[in-house]
């Protein structure tokens, strides 16, 4: 079976890019996200570098033109042509209060899961232009770098190896039910929470599908205290009371590290401090991190000093980061082939679903808490096979072609119905379904 | 394409290995090399790790079995049921002067080229035992950083993070080219030589694809001084008059640096210092070895204190490693791609010679003085992929493919006309074609 199997599919994927894409960047979908998404662009970049280098490159470049001062790399970068569709949009950030914004720039006050030098290292191995490949490198490698010294020196204030994200957001996994008792033991004043209106309701997307006004709430509450502290990381540090070492962004962070110093020994740069981070982050995550009982990695709250016992398909990506023991990886790949999380031929379900499926809470429509998301289940392929657990990282990546084959390119899918949510043309669904069929075609050219 | 098409010669392949099994370990070859071979139990294994997870596992633990007290894994762990076929055998090397081999074991007195911590990585991804294939890495994990430390501690004078070899038996390209000056400034007063007998050539394979008279001279002479010395490190650091910083050990060596990290993150060990190790040895391998001029990587000779200038495939292995700069990266894949090593499409060659053809003494049919070997080619199919090299790697690794199906299974071939010289059913050539087609094959599992 090759490409031509899927070449009309990878047609419509191209499009659909080529739609969201704006000049500069690639809009995560052309209504309900009008603007740059941080980890977005780096899945959609990773689909663009098996066919279109340059607007590879330019996606990640443009969102670095948005890094702040302290070297953090913000969560959304607005598109000035795009203002008025989103919430919450610059006005209610007022990230200008921080100095630490570029000048001529909007973007939001938080960030998101480093992604981005394992894009950079993908985009150079498959670069058609090798020269031009090189000056990315070079030109990427410092401001990624500061990227990942900002979250150590400024989000892992017990210098453990694992850094705290201060909003759900941060982890990309905005509603993730990881998330419900860390914001629950915020006590909010709604009349003191600044007024807001929420956008992401009136575009189609049924009311079931997105976070709930409560949490809505607790997010604002959030921002509303960020704005008032300035952006300033060592006051955020002290008076937030959302901290969470959260076991997606740490993992990622740490492939990122890897990849990182991949980057730094083929340009000749040293790579010795972020080896150094990259032995710590690893070793707490392998001891902090861990949930021995349950067999899966979870989140710590870092402000209420507890655990948070939550089984989320989060919880298997230190397969993706290498980060797993041998031991651990067993117990993963154990509870990721339950009924949990709708093991191989089970023949009721697809894989991966978000969140443990025997679970009481466990809601098949509703974004991060049920349904399955295609850069999971292609994080998790990439993991599954580095632990050798073959079968299973071919089936995970089978079910991202089946899924779109046969409810088109969605942002989010029913693990039972296998239906789409959300919006649709979503930009990752589309580019990390090139970048899918693309590796499986990979070795076929030898031999044709 | 897929399996079907290389099927019969798959079950070749692994028949060859089934008859080169001796119950513990694997030979090189039935008649011509009747013991085990370090580097080629590792290549083996490799072949093995696709289908026989047991038998994979314990080609490595034999070999090991055999690792002397000061963490050295001896070239060869000879075989007490098959003495008398093979020069030099155990009453030539006298290791038992040494104090360092364990008790019943029968060994060469130099080591090879450090494979095994890639291999053992290659073992546990690939293992259908995941159980056996942890308490694998854990017996391994000691040992692997035991020969590692071992060779920073001896072969490292200067702590450059480069080790020498002070046999050219050490590399494994027992007559490169590359040793000629080095071995032509050992005086050898022939008179002092202790008489011995060479038996590669009464088996078959003509004179002019083995080593001279001249350069076994020479093999024996090292051999003499360090059974004089008792195999002792620090003396024969001292007097030895053969110390090469080697490109192909040092890329070998780092490649397994980095494999070991994986395997103590997965392991749950410390990986601090070897990663200090690995970067240093980076650092000076872009430095030191890298032949600007020329555009590829040479040995330093670290007792006569020069430069090797000599072009042998051996070069490029700082790819298959990732310690390459992208500059030196471009610059290699030119040299790489030149009628020198066999470009693409140029029609009347195979590639990769071992050696540059258009050097006069370029020589098609010698051993490692211009034949294509397969296990160079599989490492610098691995090394051209991870740089992006996309379509070389392709043809490197379809070249493995052909050469094997038009001339069966050889010891190296000839890059002008295929055809294969040495031994027959030649255990790593099996193995390595075993993995290339598996390889090619993993992916398409997923949709059939």
């Amino acid at each position: 079976m090759n490409n031509t199997y899927y070449q009309s599919l990878i047609d419509t994927a191209k499009a659909i890019l080529e739609e969201n894409w704006v000049g500069t960047h690639t809009k995560p979908s052309f209504f309900l996200y009008p603007h740059q998404w941080n980890w977005d662009s780096g899945f959609i970049s990773v689909g663009y570098s098996s066919y279109m280098q340059k607007r590879a490159q330019q996606e990640i470049y443009t969102l670095f033109a948005g890094q702040w001062k302290n070297g953090m790399v913000p969560q959304i970068v607005f598109d000035p042509d795009s203002l008025g569709g989103y919430f919450p949009e610059p006005g209610f950030w007022q990230t200008e209060k921080s100095g630490l914004v570029k000048e001529g720039k909007l973007t939001s006050g938080i960030t998101m899961p480093p992604v981005h030098a394992t894009v950079c290292r993908k985009i150079f191995e498959r670069a058609k232009d090798k020269k031009e490949s090189e000056i990315f490198l070079e030109n990427m490698y410092p401001k990624l770098k500061r990227f990942h010294e900002y979250l150590y020196r400024y989000r892992d204030p017990k210098q453990e190896g694992l850094v705290y994200i201060r909003h759900p957001w941060e982890s990309g996994v905005d509603n993730s039910p990881t998330w419900d008792k860390p914001l629950k033991s915020i006590k909010v004043d709604k009349s003191k929470l600044p007024p807001y209106e929420r956008k992401d309701l009136s575009k189609g997307v049924p009311k079931e599908q997105r976070p709930t006004d409560e949490e809505y709430d607790r997010y604002v509450f959030l921002v509303d205290l960020f704005r008032r502290l300035n952006y300033d990381d060592i006051a955020i540090d002290a008076e937030s009371p959302f901290k969470v070492q959260d076991i997606l962004f740490n993992s990622i962070l740490n492939r990122a590290n890897k990849d990182l110093i991949f980057i730094a020994d083929i340009i000749g740069e040293d790579s010795s401090d972020i080896s150094k981070l990259a032995s710590k982050t690893t070793a707490s995550m392998q001891k902090k991190l861990w949930n021995r009982k349950q067999g899966i990695f979870n989140d710590y709250d870092l402000y209420n000093d507890n655990e948070i016992g939550v089984e989320t398909a989060s919880g298997f990506l230190p397969l993706y980061s290498g980060d797993a023991t041998v031991k651990q990886a067993k117990k993963l790949y154990k509870y990721l082939e339950s009924a949990s999380f709708c093991a191989m031929h089970q023949g009721n379900c697809f894989s991966v679903p978000n969140f443990n499926m025997m679970h009481e809470e466990f809601d098949q429509v509703n974004y991060w808490r049920g349904p399955i998301w295609i850069n999971m289940n292609w994080m998790l392929y990439h993991g599954l096979k580095s632990y050798g657990f073959r079968e299973k990282a071919m089936s995970v990546m089978e079910d991202i072609l089946e899924l779109v084959r046969l409810y088109g390119f969605r942002e989010y899918y029913d693990p039972y119905k296998g239906m789409g949510y959300g919006t649709n043309s979503f930009s990752w669904t589309a580019a990390l379904f090139i970048d899918t069929v693309y590796e499986m075609d990979y070795p076929e050219e030898v031999i044709m």
